[in-house]
C-alpha cells in the first residue's frame, strides 16, 4: 500500500484538530483510500501541547529544515496562520519537493503569486480549501464544480465570529461591546478581534474567493472593507420589524461594468437563503451564468471542520499524482485591464434623527429625490429619543455616491434632521 | 492549445443546455481553461431539435459506431436517460477509450459496477456529477471535500417535481390532483409523473449518494421507498401550525447498527435549514464526524443547472490526466457483510379520526403508551369533519415497528379513533 507522510506546522486548533482526524481514521483511509497517511512530523515548540495531544515526542521539532529534509513527509500542512514565519516554511516545503496543504488565508491571499510559483516549480501540489470558510467546500466547488461558468456575482458570511456576534446583538438587543465581551469568554472572538470584526479575514477570504470567481487575481487591497464596530443594536431591531436580519457580508460581482468587491454590514432580506445563516455557521451564496444560485452552508471553522478540509486536501493529494494551478495568479496585483466598479448599485436603509417639526421629512425626501433616490419602505415611531425622532428609510436600488452625497447634504444642510445611519441592502 | 472533442448522445433538455453552454463558453474556456473544448458530434434522431439549436447537420448521426470510431472525440456525453440504449452507448464508448459524462441517475445507479469496470480497464474517466441534483456539487463534495470523514447521515430535497408539488400544496391549499395537473401544464412534472412522484427519482439518486458517503454499495433496492401521491393536503396545513414543513426526503443513515437508506414524505422543523428549500430548489444537507454539518443548496434540474455539471465534469476531464475509481462500485449487489436497519427511529406525525366521545383519546394513549411511544405536541380541533373530530399527535423518538403495532392496535380494537395518516418527522 502507498504510504504518505505528513507534517503538520503549528499545532493549535487547526492543526490539533487535522492531527486528531489523520491518527483516529488512519485505518478507515487506508480501507477506504488505499492509501496509508501517517503523522511523522510535527513543528511545534509547546511540549504541554503535543503531551495533551498524545504526539509522541520524537516527532516533535522546531527546526523546518529538519522537515523539508526527512524523505518521510511528503505532505506539509501549514497551519500556523499570519505571514511569517508561514511564508518562509511553506517556501521551504515547496523548494524541498513537498506537496503543503495550508488553511493560511491571509498568506495565500497576500502571496499566492509566489507559492504557487513555487509549487509549479517543483511540481508539488499546493491545496487551500481550508483557509475559506473552514469545512464547507467552497474552493473545490468554484474549482472543479462551477468552472464552466461565468460567475456573475458571490456572496458570503465568511466570518463566523461576527456572525455569531450580530446573531446575539439580533436575538438579545445586547450592545455590541457586551455581546463581544462574552464571545471573547466564549472563545468565540480573539483577544484582538480586530482581524474579524474590521473585516480583514472576511477580504482575505474575499480575495481568494474572488479571484477564483473571477478568473482574475483581486487583491485584498481593492476591496472596500467595513467592520461591524459602529453597528447599533437599534439598527437591528428596526431592520428585523422591516424583515431584515444583518450580516457582515463579502460581496463580488462581476458584470460589464467590471469587478465589484466589498465587506460590509450588509441588510438581508429574511426570506433569502442566507437569512437563516445564524450564530457561527457560514455559508457562500454563488450565482453563475449557467447554474443560476448555489448554496454552500456550514461550520466555517473550529478544530475538526477546518480539519476536515485540510484533510479533504490531503487525501486528494495522496491520491492524485498531477497538480493543477491557476491561471492568473502569478499576478501579486490586479490585471491592469480589470476595472474595478466603487459606485455600487445597492439598497439603502438610512435612519435619521429627525427634529420633531413640520416639513421635515418632505426637506428629507426632497434632498432624496435630488440625487434620484426614491423610497421603498419607511417607519416612524411616535417617540422621541434625545428630543428627536427617529425615521427609517429603506430605498430602491441606487448609487452609493448618489447616497453619499445626499447624505451630506442632509447632515450640513437645514433640513432639520441628521443621518444617524446607513446600512447597504440586499434583497 | 490542447483540443478536446465532444460528442453528445441526445439533445433533449440536458443536452440542449450542454450544447449552449459549451458553444457560447468556447473562447472562454480557451482562455481561462487553457483548453479548446469543441462539440464534434451528436447523436440524436430528430433533425428540427437539432435545428433548433443552431447545430451543423453534418455533425449529427443516428449511429453510435460512428461517435466511437471518430478519432475526434475524446469525451462522450450521455444525456439520454434510461436504461437502453444509453447503456450499450456508453459501454461502446468506454471500450473505445472514450471518456464519458453521464447524467443518467438509473443507468448509474443499477450499472455503476458495469460502467465503473469498463473504464478503469480502458483508462478512461467517468464523471456522473450531474446524474444527482443537477448543478449542486454534491458528487465531488463527497469525493473530493468530505471522503477524510466518516458520514454518519445525510438527508437530502434531491426531486425537484414533487418539492414543487408539495411547495405549491403548502402554500394555496390546493389538491394533491389540481396541483400535479398545473405542474403538468407548466412542464414541471412528466406526462407520466411516476419516477418522480412515487419515489424512484430520489431513490436512484440516494443510492448514489449513500454508496459514496457510506463507501459501500448501496443497490436502490434495499431503499425503502414511499412517494408523495397519498399526501392529504389538510396534513400540510396541521402541520404546518404545529411548525413543520413537508418534504419529500431522501435519507441515509449510518451507525453501528447499520445502514438505513429511506424515501418518503417527511415532515422538517421550519427552523431547518431543509425547510427553506422550496418549489424545484434541491438541498443535500450532510453530517460528518469532523467536518459536523454541510448543506448543498441549488438548482437541481433544468437544461442549463444540469448542463453546468455536465461541463464541469468535461472541463475536469479534459484538463487532468489521471482519473480515480471507487473501490466499492465492482457490485452489484450490497455487500453482504453490510446490516442494513429497518426498524428505524425517528419521530412520527400521526392524525387521528376520533369520535367525538368521552375516553377515546385516554384509549388512545394507551395503546401508545403500551409501545413505548410518548407524545411530544398534539393538537385538537373544536370542528367535525364527516361525524369525527381531527386530533393531531407528534411523538417524541420512537420504533418505526412500534408505530406501525400501536397504528394497528388503534384501526383495529375498540378505541373509537381511527388512524388517518402517519407521517415520520425529522426535527
Amino acid at each position: 500500500m502507498k504510504k504518505v507522510g505528513v507534517a503538520i506546522l503549528g499545532l493549535g486548533v487547526v492543526g490539533g484538530g487535522t492531527y486528531k482526524i489523520l491518527t483516529e481514521h488512519r485505518e478507515f483511509y487506508k480501507k477506504i483510500h488505499g492509501v496509508d497517511i501517517g503523522v511523522v512530523g510535527i513543528l511545534e515548540r509547546k511540549k504541554e501541547r503535543a503531551e495533551e495531544l498524545g504526539v509522541n515526542a520524537d516527532m516533535l521539532t522546531c527546526d523546518i529544515d529538519e522537515i523539508c529534509k526527512n524523505p518521510a513527509v511528503d505532505i506539509v500542512v501549514e497551519v500556523m496562520g499570519g505571514v511569517e514565519p508561514a511564508k518562509t516554511f511553506v517556501l521551504a516545503a515547496l523548494n524541498a519537493g513537498k506537496s503543503v496543504v495550508t488553511s493560511n488565508k491571509e498568506l495565500f491571499c497576500k502571496f499566492s503569486h509566489e507559492l504557487e510559483a513555487a509549487a509549479k516549480k517543483n511540481n508539488c501540489g499546493l491545496f487551500y480549501e481550508a483557509s475559506c470558510v473552514g469545512g464547507v467546500p467552497v474552493i473545490r466547488t468554484l474549482l472543479d464544480n462551477l468552472q464552466g461558468n461565468r460567475i456573475t456575482s458571490m456572496m458570503g458570511i465568511i466570518n463566523g465570529t461576527t456572525n455569531y456576534i450580530l446573531t446575539k446583538m439580533s436575538n438579545g438587543g445586547a450592545s455590541y461591546n457586551d455581546v463581544l465581551s462574552e464571545a471573547q469568554k466564549l472563545g468565540y472572538a480573539e483577544a484582538d478581534p480586530t482581524a474579524d470584526v474590521e473585516g480583514f479575514d472576511a477580504a482575505y477570504k474575499l480575495s481568494i474567493l474572488s479571484s477564483l470567481s473571477f478568473h482574475t487575481k483581486i487583491p485584498y487591497t481593492k476591496i472596500y472593507r467595513e467592520g461591524i464596530t459602529g453597528v447599533e443594536t437599534c439598527d437591528l431591531q428596526y431592520g428585523k420589524r422591516l424583515g431584515y436580519v444583518l450580516k457582515l457580508l463579502a460581496i463580488g460581482k462581476n458584470s460589464e461594468k467590471g469587478i465589484e468587491v466589498r465587506v460590509h454590514p450588509t441588510f438581508v432580506k429574511n426570506t433569502h437563503p442566507l437569512a437563516s445563516v445564524s450564530d457561527s455557521y457560514n455559508a457562500v451564496y454563488v450565482t453563475g451564468d449557467s447554474v443560476e444560485d448555489v448554496m454552500l452552508y456550514g461550520r466555517g471553522a473550529g478544530a475538526l471542520p477546518t480539519g476536515s478540509a485540510i484533510v479533504g486536501d490531503i487525501i486528494y493529494c495522496a491520491t492524485h499524482d498531477n497538480f493543477n494551478y491557476s491561471t492568473f495568479e502569478n499576478n501579486e496585483n490586479a490585471d491592469p485591464e480589470t476595472k474595478f466598479v466603487t459606485n455600487y448599485e445597492s439598497a439603502y436603509y438610512i435612519r435619521l434623527d429627525a427634529e420633531d417639526k413640520a416639513g421635515v421629512l418632505s426637506n428629507v425626501y426632497s434632498v432624496l429625490g435630488k440625487y434620484d433616490i426614491s423610497v421603498a419602505q419607511s417607519v416612524q415611531d411616535n417617540e422621541k429619543k434625545n428630543g428627536s425622532v427617529p425615521v427609517i428609510l429603506i430605498t430602491h436600488e441606487t448609487f452609493e455616491e448618489n447616497v453619499k452625497k445626499a447624505v451630506n447634504e442632509i447632515n450640513n444642510g437645514k433640513v432639520f434632521a441628521k443621518v444617524a445611519s446607513v446600512i447597504r441592502v440586499v434583497s
